[in-house]
């Protein structure tokens, strides 16, 4: 199957976190590519890959840098396509700050979605939402996920009743509200 | 027309900011709706707001909220839609620092696309990319969106050649790369 | 007994923290429930634990949780009872700004009892201050609380002398100021 | 009627802000005492009065300060009454981190109810809900203050439908959930 | 003349703090171009610029740009010249930290020459000394500059003298140390 | 009289600040000197000042700076005299974190005593006790000082008693402590 | 001998770091005590150490805390003699802010000399300066610390040209300017 | 050969960042020397350097230092070379944000060219294209160095394959843009 989402990175040192994403994708079934587009050291790939992304059937781009982080921005100028910023916490950034500003601040005219620093996970979620917004399978994949996410924790609910007391034993009931 | 997108802010005083994004999706003739959902003032709304989400046909949802905004992340809690999140600097924030890392920084398995400090006008624009993803007339609107934003900011180019000289005086060619 | 307060958290991971609250209440013999509940992975159970806490006899809330920690100021918005905040610093925190934030600025309206990053001791000394407000033998063991803090700190001031001369050896004399 | 909360700050010029702690205390009609003492201009007058505060009636302190903000601290190191503190954005502060970072990161021992920044209004809703932890009535007007809060919004909402579409237009139903 | 050095600025917006760069460079007769290349919405003029700078003659790039500041970086990578970095600190900026952080922390392999936020007569001035460092006329001029900056400054310290006693009266003598 | 202090500011627009440090030394009739020295514009003049402070009679310096703050760390490396430091909040600053820390994060071996944000003033009565440290009359005028200082908030407090209710009405009484 | 200098600690955790300064003292042979004084644990033990410390023939108190470190500020505000403070960065601090800004941005009236996070050290050599100011012998031990502060410097200096060309041989001169 | 560019730093704990510098320059066959010179604890010796560095042939100053980071300002302020900041996230250091906004936010009249955090290898890169930017053959090994670069990320592109699909095959293609 073709790819729907792109998820570039400007580094293979970033793929540890950048992995967080596919593997969201591969549970969503979502048909995905993975690669290095270097903003600072490959320009020429990044306006190709930007431009071309459309017309080659993505739908959503993931973009992880960081430092001063520009792949996700420099992609959304190039694509109409919606593109997702995953800020990096790379050796020597100050702390993070420095990729989630660059990403999060974009001008007026052209968006990132900026996900949480180091949230490759999230933001292959996000790229499932966004595909899911006008496809009613995977958007039941989603009801899916998020309620093994709530038996998740009611698993962990249960565990912790053999060393505390706790009043309240209502099972999680979000449906029936 | 039923409304697509849904915008969503805390309190009548950051329509303001807001407005940006309404404006945007006008323009795109996106159908929305826009109303004040309060997460701490009326939290039951916030729930029954974001549950009907998409039943109501919603597709999008943008939620902008200032301080210790929880608005956004809770509405991702409670829906399959994507959510995108508006940092507002209200009166008494910190710098607005407080806002963005309120909205940025969400738990693995409920994202936001957080959207820049008071950029409510990329929050309209990430919605209609997002529509946009899966419908090309949409995409075709966002091209040209695209290509006006470049043809103003060459008349400004040219505009300051009446002061300033300039060798490099070729056209933005973005089409011909 | 009946519990008076109720400690939750956001996740399990956040049990290392915030067993400090509930060894603080033990030895004040405060009777009190622990559990989790996510804000974002079990909204329902948030609702209905924050909504029926008071008719449950529960007096005063203990709510810990990290990044965009939106689980003290969420419960605030559902209850009449005081709720204090306990900001834990995650992993993929930003250095815990994130959870300070998100907890200490909460709108005017609905207001959390913030502590320090991790001060989940100070979060179940301040329940035990709240319930001592009006409670005359728990302020009577909360003297003697500070009363053998201040011995602790008088010991090791002992100790110190082995190795440090100290012209100023006076006692503590709180009482007798 | 003799005051339960104390309300103090460092200086008259904090009172703008501390009005609001007041203003709440009112409405809610719980007595209150308001004056000015100083960490550092009358450190005796601040020792006199936190140890004295508990025999003299009170039962809950509110402490506003800016900059290197000691009041909140050091008065909660000399009582067992809880103490709420309330940074102050004053002037020369850096954007008020220094009082809130001063009041909220208290040692293990001694905690401080810290409140947003200028956050005066949320000190004295914390108050009376501290006092309506174990006072019914106090309670009952809590639960109605919320229920105008609601109402309040509920207004912004309508007037919002003159000029914005919404297709979302239950009212706010908190109480059936 | 041919321009030696191009100084370029995302948006026409920051032209009131960039014409800094162009007086200093006036004041130095140091040939120059000035004009709007914006990374973000002309992409395409950027790659161009970059890519022809050093055969068009220049040799040294000036940058400016606010937000999420990817100009000066993403010249960077196209061209082998040095490139000036100035952070602007627009409207909506966090103060700035957005807008030094992004043009700052770039990865290695790929410089900007940063200054200071709002810098850009200290861009202005760095180009100059890029230049005068193998040119011996420019640095004589650069060496003037100095001399009248210190003139001036002694200008003010005489100035001071009317209202306030000095015992130290030697002047300036830089030149003699 | 020979000055025992000497105040040096970076620039003559940090004269409004610095003026604070002024007049507390002419409060408590200390002598001193003022002018301009500029780190970066006048550095033969800063080090000739270093140098011979000590031997012109001075016992303390007092220097203000903002931005890139160097003038009081380099004197300090320069002099055997302790020299207070000034941070000022300039133009273009970045909300005054810049000159804090660049005058307080002096490393092993070359001490600043660094004051708050614009904290000239003291600054001036940080001078007056360091000379008052072996200065009985001078510590006398100090311990005076402090007397005004209670009582001016006296006043106010007296003043408040107007329009608050106040159960707490001892006076200062710092002296029988 | 009498003790000069007392140094103060809120901790005896605070040992680590706050040896720095009583290492320097010996090598001053300058007098000194040390103990505990804790702000928050032991504030009546704060307030007899403050209002005794110039009777008791102290010239000069230094103080170190971390977190939101009131013992420097709490303590110059009892007694007329300089007091230093030492930021020290605890466990649970957010990165050392807190008790930078805690001990830095003291109000007006009540200055605290702040050195550098952990910078116990040149709190030692600030508290031999002040001494020195009026002190010769003092004075010309310092000049001999700085000499041997340069020396050591300069031996590694030398140590480096074994592996690095320095076309720069020249040897300190300091004296000779 | 005479060194063109000079490496300084403030101690030689800096040289395990430092040598990223000199490693570039000897891949670029740039000569240079590389020492110690301390603004704190050498200044003469600072003066001396700085003021003889043009005469002795020196093109370009890198100068690297932490915390309070003076050297590379006090540098550029007595010689009309251009000097390259790197600032060093030495111990005891809040986060790296001293040395960096020491050397950054340097006043208007005295530029420092300042690099990421630890960004030494940068520095030496733009060492060379400030030298590059009057002389072609260094130039063309610049040229050289960013095809290399592209190629090692190639590499890792190809290497990728193995692992993880991805439709986009392209080459980088920069050259034929």
């Amino acid at each position: 199957m073709k790819p729907l989402v792109g998820i570039i990175m400007g580094s293979d040192s970033d793929l540890d976190i950048m992995r967080g994403a596919a593997d969201v994708l591969k549970q969503f079934s979502v048909p995905f590519e993975l690669t290095v587009v270097s903003a600072h050291r490959t320009p020429a790939r990044l306006v190709q890959y930007a431009q071309t992304a459309r017309e080659r059937g993505l739908r959503v781009i993931i973009a992880g840098a960081g430092g001063a982080a520009h792949l996700p921005g420099m992609t959304a100028s190039m694509t109409t396509l919606p593109v997702i910023g995953v800020p990096i916490k790379s050796s020597n950034s100050i702390d993070g700050w420095d990729s989630v500003l660059s990403i999060l601040q974009m001008p007026n005219g052209v968006p990132v979605a900026t996900v949480a620093l180091n949230g490759s996970k999230n933001a292959g979620l996000l790229a499932a939402q966004i595909l899911g917004a006008t496809d009613d399978e995977l958007a039941a994949k989603f009801e899916l996920f998020k309620h093994e996410m709530r038996e998740a924790v009611q698993e962990k609910i249960d565990a912790l009743k053999d060393e505390w007391d706790n009043e309240f034993d209502a099972k999680d009931t979000a449906s029936n509200l």
